[in-house]
């Protein structure tokens, strides 16, 4: 491999028993593992023995306690911002990329725990920066609705600023620590923020020293308008729910022309697909544990995920075999979703039945069942065509899945020369080629 | 030791490079060791290998950068909630007790933050619920002022309900996650909280399985009226600062009367004063490093913290060899220190100079210097004579401090039959002799 190569990047997405709607009841699978910090520290050391740039944890500020709830694995979980500490101090070099909204937290408090998470890890933290868009949220946080989209996303807009400014309070070298004149700090050096905006009155300056990155890396989802220039103004990833690959190029293309007009780089952002994988020595044997896979999905759980990502409609009036309705637009933040799924129902003809197994392991993300050739097929012709820069893996279920992907799929990539062999970089953004922000 | 003796506990109070003001200024202090994860890591297994029941990490919402501050070691830390989750990874019996506000939090947020930290943690998770009390803190969260002291502790009184409501969301058996029927919640043990009060309004329920505990331990150090009562009906250990033994034993006895007029026994509620120590194998040799750290004592640095413990007033105007100036009472959540320092001042006829360093190691808990035995009769008196069942102990320089009251007074304290020689109980609640709150 030559040091000119591009390489590709890759997150494990890791969801508490795994990305499929039935994985917690297969025999294979530790039906509690999502609470169990020693299975998520598994599953991290796993990945991090792959080379694998990040482990990725989603989140939600409330539990899922609907009817059809109980009966998929999805109403509890850890608090991303308390496991990925743990995380840090049993690994060593993966990049730890923990979910938080802006719509429910504090600037101050979130500036806080992810810079004292890059310094606890020596450089390796990443901030899903979402919204929150449901009402079962909002109604932890006294409202009794969500917050509307753009409110939602002036208010992130906002909140990047103020985390920013509080992670720049001080320079690098502001703490000297002079024990022979006693002094602890250079007071010249010291930017008191002094926000005052329309949703924050924040003086800072942070009490923690500048992280290590300079900044955490900044992953976003977003793929409304709003989201989609946010991200190109201010993140350094970007996570992103393609069916097929041409979906996937145009949003590539429409990315890294956002980021150009906002003055970067194309290299600035990074887009990463998420891919919804099931793999195994041979095609056949990959189908075969699709297979068992779905057969387990429960169809009142499998018809309530549905139904959630077409932004809460009530489907359960409408027969199984039968066609998807139409639907009126969301107003949730599950828009893009919702188009995405309605145009492969519509393209394919699928019935609801269909449509709810065709989405059980993968939410929408393209997924593939195969051989690691078939795999490392697929992410060769994606990364390779302008459709990504690197990949979100979802596996199935846990561990099983990741354990399949890292021991068939990485060595497949790693002979093409598509991914690393070793670490070449010590903090998340030098993994993911990254320049760590200058302070202004 | 008979299996009825009464044992004492002890806390490990672990303030960035030591409780003395001028610790980071000491040749064998590391001086950055405050954002440094492996000195505190060091730290938990030291005091983990002495068989403390905790360690104890105090907090604040705002970087002190007054005039003075940039002589003081007291601008830049960890935030507890990150810190504790990664040194539950590397500890196995010690508790984790963090110190979190209530003023400027959502309960939400904690309740999830400490579930999750009890579950990582295998029922070690501890909560020092506090309120701020400054406007520094205030000046971070939209606030120009901070909140006043009765408004403070209804809404900590509120937060708290809310809290333990939130982690009795769940019964200790409500996920089945039976893979056959597919059942994965009994939804008949879920309770949805539905709070709405005057300061939250919060639904639920928690999307984190209940605690290992039950509820985490729960820490208060208030020492106002409304401080006392708030403690006596929720805490399950006070922290509380006394420089006298007749100061301990009138709190004590004061605690311990308002828990049984609350309802509830003498012995759930365990009262652990702080102990400022500087041990050494002689008394002399104690006094030598008392007398190297008071002699690193940066006058500025130590008025400056004089005068917050004050209540924020401005004493630069007096002459350090003069008296303490009379004070008006102070609004804020100093009052009870306050009046320590005053009577202490008043009693002793101190000057300011000689007051700083009076409370350069302990901020005006007794501080004890000398050999083990001169450590361990001060415990011991104290331990046996009504004012304390056990101690937060806050050494004077780390990881010194620590390590040679380990290696010194708990080896005396075990010979005497005071402390246990390994842990018992694998939870926080079995160290200090609690019991599991069972869900009403």
């Amino acid at each position: 491999m030559t040091t000119a190569a591009r390489l590709m990047h890759l997150g494990a997405f890791l969801m508490e028993t795994g990305h499929h709607v039935a994985a917690w009841r297969h025999p294979d699978v530790q039906a509690d593992a999502g609470t169990d910090f020693r299975a998520y520290a598994a599953l991290a050391s796993m990945a991090e023995r792959a080379c694998f740039d990040a482990i990725f944890v989603a989140d939600s500020v409330a539990a899922n306690v609907d009817d059809s709830a109980t009966r998929a694995a999805r109403s509890d979980r850890l608090d991303p911002l308390t496991l990925l500490p743990a995380l840090a101090a049993v690994t060593a070099r993966i990049g730890l990329i923990a979910t938080a909204t802006t719509t429910y937290n504090e600037p101050y408090h979130l500036a806080r725990k992810f810079a004292s998470l890059d310094h606890i890890s020596g450089g390796r933290a990443g901030w899903n920066l979402v919204t929150s868009d449901n009402a079962a949220e909002a109604r932890n946080f006294g409202r009794t609705e969500h917050v509307g989209h753009a409110e939602r996303y002036a208010r992130a807009r906002e909140f990047h600023r103020v985390v920013t400014g509080l992670w720049d309070s001080w320079a690098d070298d502001s703490f000297v620590r002079d024990k022979a004149s006693g002094a602890y700090y250079d007071a010249a050096t010291l930017r008191v923020l002094n926000h005052d905006g329309p949703h924050f009155s924040v003086a800072g300056p942070l009490n923690v020293p500048r992280p290590v990155q300079g900044w955490p890396v900044v992953v976003q989802a977003g793929a409304s308008d709003a989201g989609r220039d946010l991200a190109a103004q201010t993140a350094d990833v970007v996570f992103t729910a393609h069916a097929r690959l041409d979906s996937a190029q145009a949003f590539y293309r429409d990315m890294k022309a956002r980021a150009v007009a906002a003055g970067r780089a194309p290299g600035d952002l990074k887009i990463m697909p998420g891919l919804s994988v099931v793999v195994a020595r041979t095609d056949d044997e990959a189908r075969e544990r699709f297979d068992a896979l779905q057969a387990l999905v429960d169809p009142v759980a499998g018809v309530a995920m549905l139904a959630r990502m077409l932004g809460n409609f009530d489907l359960s009036g409408y027969p199984l075999d039968g066609p998807l309705p139409e639907l009126p637009l969301t107003d949730s933040g599950q828009r893009s979703r919702q188009a995405l799924l309605t145009a492969l129902a519509g393209d394919e003809r699928l019935t609801i039945r269909e449509l709810v197994l065709r989405i059980a392991a993968g939410r929408g993300h393209v997924t593939v069942v195969g051989s690691a050739t078939t795999v490392a097929d697929l992410m060769q012709t994606w990364f390779e065509s302008d459709a990504a820069d690197g990949f979100n893996v979802m596996p199935a279920e846990l561990p099983a899945g990741l354990d399949a992907f890292c021991s068939l799929v990485v060595p497949e990539l790693q002979r093409r020369g598509l991914f690393r062999t070793a670490y070449t970089g010590r903090t998340l953004r030098e993994h993911l080629g990254l320049q760590r922000p200058v302070r202004a």
